[in-house]
């Protein structure tokens, strides 16, 4: 099988949202009147963000997944997405279950591959991904104030709970290292609650480093401080209704766990309501963990308003080990 | 030092086409009304696109060339770019030097980055592209018809003859191999030229896999065939000025050297007047080295009228060794 071959059986779909699509040296796509373009890259190395047991049609979810998260976190409507792919070789099962995995969870979003590269090298997925948000009405980091409301979306912690699984630091209930693996494995981007969340939260990110970390990105784009109440986050980790997470993992997988690809988001008070309102229309659970304070810095608090005594690190590719 | 450093010391800049730059989940673009936006993605693997002893600054360039090479290819006026990076090790003189030559061609061409990603991993350096046209405008390769003139822009060959020294296969005098290397090492993307032929080019393609492999891609999708002399042609190796190259070696590098980033093009005949003039204002010369058919297949014949006995593959990544 040739480069080409490899392309038009795996890649090549008709295009609904661009004007052309692959086939020629550049894909072309027309923005809707009053709108900006969103996007966004990721790149996914084997060892760094994939395990090499994990299924190919699983990697083709969670390599889309996290760019759509992207969009998701500034609000924007996926539309299209280029896909730069390094394979060590043209394996069919691999390229079968990988596409597989890809495009079903682009049909889901309505999002459309559009152009790319295929080379071989040491496994490599780099994608593009680009949406559409009206003017202005993107959700930035940068407009949390004090006194607003902090949330998290759906579950933290989980991705974290299995890779300490696989790693063999921890040993886990069978049912409760399959919930965690598939948080780890097939992450759902929260596209919808993005998009509901225009014009009510005054900040939001992707959580991909950990809460801890992205949450700082917020609030040093902001200029603000947060006060987290730990007891509201607890109910975070997804399978803490299947099993008693000890304190300290718990601590350590919700607040710097990484891999969770949910909002970290604050709304002003007044905008409570509404926020249900969003997380109801998206089908999508948020939990309100703390405010945000004029003071710099994160306070994260106990049930007797004791601060937590551990320190969290969010995950950098470069840190010193 | 830490991912984010790293990337506010070597990659942030201030930006002036975008709305938002990095330092988001997404950036955040805008289309000029009555344009369509132009986008291609290329991935660059060490040992596959780039030898283990090019300088970083050769390498920077040349990452963004290759990507700046597909928008000219469709006329589009270049914008803005993602870089998302797999990198050893935060090596510094390794990112010095990449910046550089990354920045010193974007420059050129008022073109900012505006987003990407680092990670760990293999070197391995993924670029999106995104430029402007306007709309219905675009240079594709569907366009050519039977009786159009045959073009191709600069210079090609001299990157696989430098190859081939590289890889042992041949001797070269220094200036000779010092020029193809530096053909190599820094492709010129014809991005003026790309331009300046929006109405006159009946189809256009980049030459990055070899002129005769490139030009079946305008010749496929235009539904045509081509009649290439080979007299016309010999003048496209640069080096021919300094070095008498043996016949059958300048036939495999003009006809299927690869990593040429040159644009072969077709134009109507009336047009003759139109191509050097854009030729001259975007100061690249243009080669006419035959005409389009109305018959299917490539026919290349010397100065007797008789037909070339080699054959010629472009390249695929994935082809059978």
């Amino acid at each position: 099988m040739g480069e080409f071959d490899l392309i038009n059986r795996y890649f090549k779909k008709p295009v609904r949202h661009a004007d052309l699509g692959i086939g020629d040296d550049c894909a072309l796509l027309s923005t809707a009147p009053g709108h900006q373009l969103a996007m966004s890259a990721d790149m996914l190395v084997e060892g760094r963000h994939f395990l090499s047991t994990v299924q190919p049609h699983h990697l083709g979810h969670k390599a889309l997944a996290v760019n759509l998260s992207d969009l998701a976190a500034c609000g924007a409507k996926p539309k299209a997405f280029l896909l730069s792919l390094a394979l060590p070789r043209a394996d069919e099962v691999w390229l079968e279950g990988f596409s597989q995995g890809l495009f079903n969870l682009a049909r889901q979003h309505d999002c459309e591959l559009i152009g790319g590269d295929t080379t071989q090298g040491p496994l490599n997925i780099a994608i593009t991904v680009l949406g559409e948000v009206p003017r202005g009405q993107a959700l930035l980091r940068s407009g949390a104030k004090a006194g607003d409301d902090l949330y998290v979306s759906g579950t933290v912690g989980d991705a974290r709970l299995a890779l300490e699984a696989f790693r063999g630091q921890i040993s886990l209930p069978e049912a409760v290292f399959l919930s965690a693996r598939a948080r780890m494995e097939t992450p759902v981007p929260r596209v919808q609650l993005g998009m509901a969340l225009r014009g009510i939260a005054s900040a939001a990110a992707d959580i991909s480093d950990g809460l801890l970390g992205d949450l700082g990105h917020i609030l040093k784009a902001s200029g603000v401080g947060a006060h987290i109440e730990w007891p509201l986050a607890t109910s975070l980790l997804g399978c803490s209704g299947l099993w008693t997470c000890p304190e300290t993992l718990m601590q350590t997988c919700v607040l710097s766990g990484g891999d969770d690809y949910e909002r970290v988001f604050t709304a002003a008070a007044s905008r409570r309501d509404q926020v249900q309102a969003a997380a109801l229309q998206a089908q999508t659970p948020v939990t309100r963990i703390g405010t945000i304070t004029a003071q710099t810095g994160v306070n994260v608090v106990d049930a007797r308003g004791q601060a937590l005594r551990c320190t969290f690190a969010s995950f950098d590719h470069f840190a010193a080990p």
